[in-house]
Parts: C-alpha cells; structure tokens; sequence
C-alpha cells in the first residue's frame, strides 16, 4: 500500500463541455454555472433569493448562514493572506445579510508539501482578523492532496450570524428613485494580487482593502434606516454586483463616473493591465440601496468609520432600462457596464 | 494577461517540516497538527472540546455547526459519490452533536477541464441525499483553480442543526461502568474506495456504507436515553473514534473483538491490503457510549432503524488504564488499539 497511487482515476481530460477557468470568475460563466447546473439540482427559496448568504430561522431565532472557498494566487498578497481574507469574506457576506457576524468555521485543503511555518502563518493571520472582527472559529476540519493535486492550501470558511432587525434586505426591495452608495475607492484588492502574481514591471504599494465591513453596516441598521440592498463588489466588481442586483430587481441603474473613486495609482495599473476598475474585485468595498432622502444620514454613518471613510453616493436607480446599468462619463456619453465575462481575473480571492 | 500563470507563485517545495499526506489521515498526525498549528492560534472553547461540531448559543436557540472538506478519490465510488458523502458526513457530525440537521452550504473548488456531466452528476447526488435526509442546501460558492491545481473538484459542506434536547453530550461525560454500542459492521467504506482505486484484483461487491444516522440518534434522544457521548467511525475507524474518547474522557475500554461485526468479505480484503478494520473508515457508523442498564433499550431503538439495524454492544467503559482501548480477542489475549499513524489511506473521504 506505500505506493497507492491516488491520482490513478483522475477524471480528466474527457470529452464534452468542461470547466473552464472563467466559470469562477464572478461573471457571467459563474451565473451560468449556477443557473445550470447548481439550481436546478438544489433548487430551494433560498438558493434562489442569490443573496451573499441564506436567512434561516431556527428556534425563533433569526440567523444568516453563508460559505466562501478561498483558492487565492498568491496565499500572501500586499494588505493579507488567504486566512485574513477568508475571514473578511465571510464576515462581510454575512454583514450584506444584514447579520451580526458571530461564529465561522474553517476548512483547509493542504497540499502535500506545503511548508507548516506557512500554514502557521496563515493560521495566525485568520485567528488575528477573526478576533478583530469580534467572530470566534469555533469548528474546523483540515484534509491533506497528494503533490500536484492542490495548490499550497485551500480554505473554505462558513460563518452565522444573528439577524437583529425586522427589514427584509436583498434586490426585490430595491425601488426607483433610491440612491446608490459605495463605501469607498475601487480595485485595490485585484491591483494588489495581480501585480504580485504577474511581477508586473511598475513598482507599486498597492495594498489589498480587505477588510471587515460589519460595523457601518450594522450602524446603518441600528440607525433605523431603511436599506433597500447591501452587496459587497468581490469577485466581478462593482460591475457584476451592480448588474446582479438589477436584473434580480427589474430596475435600472445609473451612475457617475465621476463620483466613483478609484487611486490614481490603481488607475495607471488598470490601464496597464488593459482592466476595468469597476470590473476588479475588492474585499472591503460595499454597495448600499436605499431611499435617495435617507442618503446623506448613511453617508454621515459610513464616513465615522474607518472601513468606509471614503463613502459617497454614486448613483441612481430608476425604472427605465430594466436590468442595465449605466455610467456617465464625464465627456458626456454613457457606457453600458456588464458583467466580467472571460477570465482576466482567475483566482482573485 | 491572457497569459496569465497564476502558479508561478506556488510555495512548494521549500524547507523545514511540511505538511505530509498522514497529516491528513485522522490519526495521530493529524491530531498533532490540531495541537501544534490551529489549536495554539484559534484557542477557544468550543474548539477545544473538540466534538464534530461545535454547540451555539444564538437568541435563545441551541444550534450545532460543523464543517468538513471532501477530497475522496475517486469521486464515484461504490454505494456513492463526493455529493452524498458530503451530505451524510455533515448530517452525521450533526447528529453526533446530538442535532437534528437542517441547513446545509457547498463550496465547490472546481479544476479546470472537470466534465460539466460529472459535476452534475455529483450535485444531483448531492441534492438526492440532502432531500433523503431532510435539509436543504441553502447557500453555496464556486470557485475555479487552473488544470494541475485541484483533481476534479474538491466539496466543503458546512451544517447547521438545531439541538432539542437538554443533555450535554461529549467526551467529558463518559463514566466508567457505560456500555459502548456500535451501530453496525465495520470498514464497507474504506475497502469499497481502496477496490476502485487500486485496482485490486480480487473481485468485490462492496459498497460504502455511506449514510445518513440522524434518525436512530434522534429516537434515542427522544427515548429520554441518557446518552452520554457519540461519535462516528470515520476516518481512522473505530480505533481512532474510541482512542479519542478515552483520552479526552480519562477512562480506559475493554471491547469484545468477536463482538465487532466485520462482514467477511471485508474482513478478506482487509487481510489481503494488511489493514486492521477497526482503523478502516466508515461513512455510516456511529458509537453510542450510555450506561449499561440503558443499553438494551438503546439497542433496541438502534435496531428498528435500517441504518443500524445490525447494532451491537461491542465493549464497556472502565476506570482502569486511562486513555487506552483494549480489545479482548477470542484467543485469550488482549491488544491494544491506537490511532492510525501512517498514510496507508490517504483521501478515503
């Protein structure tokens, strides 16, 4: 038996459609995946709703559940690791349910071979973000791959939460006339892992924004405003965040260019890199719906916390349009943005 | 960027101690690698008592929340697939929280060139199994890793389930004088993976026993049984399951090894592969630990669910030799039981 030889019934390559690399990307071949092949086996209310996590009620209690696999090249980026972002993650899907996060688990896949003083590194770094966040890792599990069938380490985290408001949140409360809100600069999550991975040839200090977003959140919520949607631009960006929610809510959107902020510094990297900021992930940034006459008290909110100092109001919904968002340059035109649809982005977080 | 080589950051090979396929074997690396790298870092509680699954507090309602990786190889193997193992393995870890399970999440790490038909195989199976046992998979994640980097997809499930009774149930409530039952014959997983992987030349018809044991565990509790502690024999078996116990709980065990059943079909190929069945894993076996007087009652409840039909009382719980499992053989003579400690069978689950 020392020369089993797992490995041996690989399926692949076969014949027929496969997986392709931009089916994890967050765009378009994400949504088809989901639309035809994990729906339609596991098809429930729940899964259907496409919130960041699922709402439950066990006991009378009001609880968010929510899971993130993090296969993140490099596991060590500018501003983190797979272990702070994991926690980040999962926090703030659990945050876009509008839920005080609480308890998470983690499940490692090792690869044979990883160094453990890294795996001990990674360790302590989601055991640093998981208490600064307030959320205790309460169960686990680690399973180890042969050499060559992973990637250093895998790490799934799942989190709950407590529901402590009333309010329904999610697309189907979006409502003409609302404002959009962004809670801070764009792109800097996906600059930062990609100038890394691509030793790319400008210098630069881009550093990650991930981030734990619960507390603006849960300040808007105990401030008795009325949030429409909450949607953290991850994987895909403000982009595939934006045009999820309106497709799901039937409504148009249309924002400022202008008003967007993205550094200068991501800017240059985007153009460089032939990217669009509002198609880059980030991991501390979050969009906010809610009635346009509410915006300034949620600005004034957002901006007395350090996560999302940089908030502003970047647009509008409107019933015209149904399902498309719209930019306006400032030459005067409008862009229509869509979904990130190939692969420029694998394995961003 | 089209390309793009994420990769070219892999950490691997590298110096000092690295993680090895046994770290991954639930025996005794495995448990070193809880004590040396996550316990230190993540120190808590629930954590530390180190059940399947960790007992929440949540607005008044008692919850139990577990998680487990899957990365069985093949991923279709007799009498299942990685979609229904997920399933039970999760519903298992709830139920031996003394849970009745209801939410489920999937995390899917896909590599590049997975047949499409294989993975909606293996989530149709999943969702059969789930319906099967009565929960729903409420919330999910998609991830894509490059062709080389994964080996078809590896599954993250995550549970939450709902406790309804007032017991505690745990390592810490074991008292000499229990009786230890077992819920059925030893090792149909293991064997029915190694078959279909290594090829054996021996003609089998073995299946896993790969299942869901929420129900007989439920009916004991609803029996009013004081059930004192629950475990399943997963990876590392019935050895690594009662070594863990008597270690956490400071007792020693005596079982009866005529008394453990092994169909002889199993026990052959265990004999052909040098393996001991009681470290080979199952997917569908638990060890019900309750003081003797209860036993027959126990048994009984056991029996009247297919699941456990063939359950048995295999041992007893002493005061003497802490922390050892003695098995009683029919010759006369007694062997100590221990943890698995090599990697004769890595990914079995």
């Amino acid at each position: 038996m020392s020369d089993a030889t797992p490995g041996a019934s690989c399926p692949l390559p076969a014949p027929g459609p496969s997986v392709l690399l931009a089916h994890g990307g967050g765009g378009r071949l994400s949504q088809q995946l989901l639309e035809g092949t994990f729906l339609p086996a596991l098809s429930n209310p729940e899964l259907e709703a496409r919130h960041d996590g699922a709402l439950l009620e066990a006991a009378g209690a009001r609880l968010a559940f929510t899971t993130d696999a993090y296969v993140v090249d490099p596991l060590e980026f500018p501003g983190g690791d797979i272990g702070s972002l994991a926690v980040h993650g999962t926090v703030n899907d659990l945050a876009m349910c509008g839920a005080r996060p609480r308890w998470l688990s983690a499940a490692f896949v090792l690869e044979e071979g990883l160094p453990l003083e890294l795996l001990q590194r990674v360790t302590r770094s989601l055991a640093r973000a998981a208490e600064a966040a307030g959320v205790q890792v309460v169960t686990g599990d680690t399973k180890v791959v042969d050499r060559g069938r992973g990637h250093g380490l895998y790490l799934t985290t799942s989190g709950v939460g407590v529901v402590e408001h009333g309010l329904r949140i999610g697309p189907s409360q979006v409502r003409p006339g609302d404002a959009i809100l962004l809670s801070g600069d764009l792109g800097r999550h996906g600059v930062a892992i990609l100038a890394v991975r691509e030793g790319l040839a400008f210098e630069t200090t881009i550093e990650s924004d991930s981030a734990p977003v619960h507390e603006p959140v849960l300040a808007l919520l105990a401030a008795g405003l009325d949030v429409h949607c909450l949607r953290d631009a991850t994987r895909g960006g403000l982009a595939s965040a934006l045009v999820e929610v309106a497709e799901a809510a039937g409504v148009g959107c249309t924002l400022d260019e202008q008003a967007i902020p993205v550094l200068d510094e991501v800017q240059g990297a985007c153009e460089l890199l032939g990217l669009d900021p509002l198609q880059v992930a980030n991991e501390g940034r979050f969009v906010c719906v809610l009635p346009e006459a509410q915006a300034e008290a949620a600005l004034a909110i957002l901006r007395a916390h350090p996560v999302s100092a940089g908030a502003v109001e970047i647009g509008r919904v409107h019933a015209d349009s149904p399902g498309l968002v719209g930019v306006e340059t400032g030459l005067g035109s409008t862009r229509l943005l869509d979904m990130l649809s190939g692969e420029q982005l694998p394995r961003i977080c």
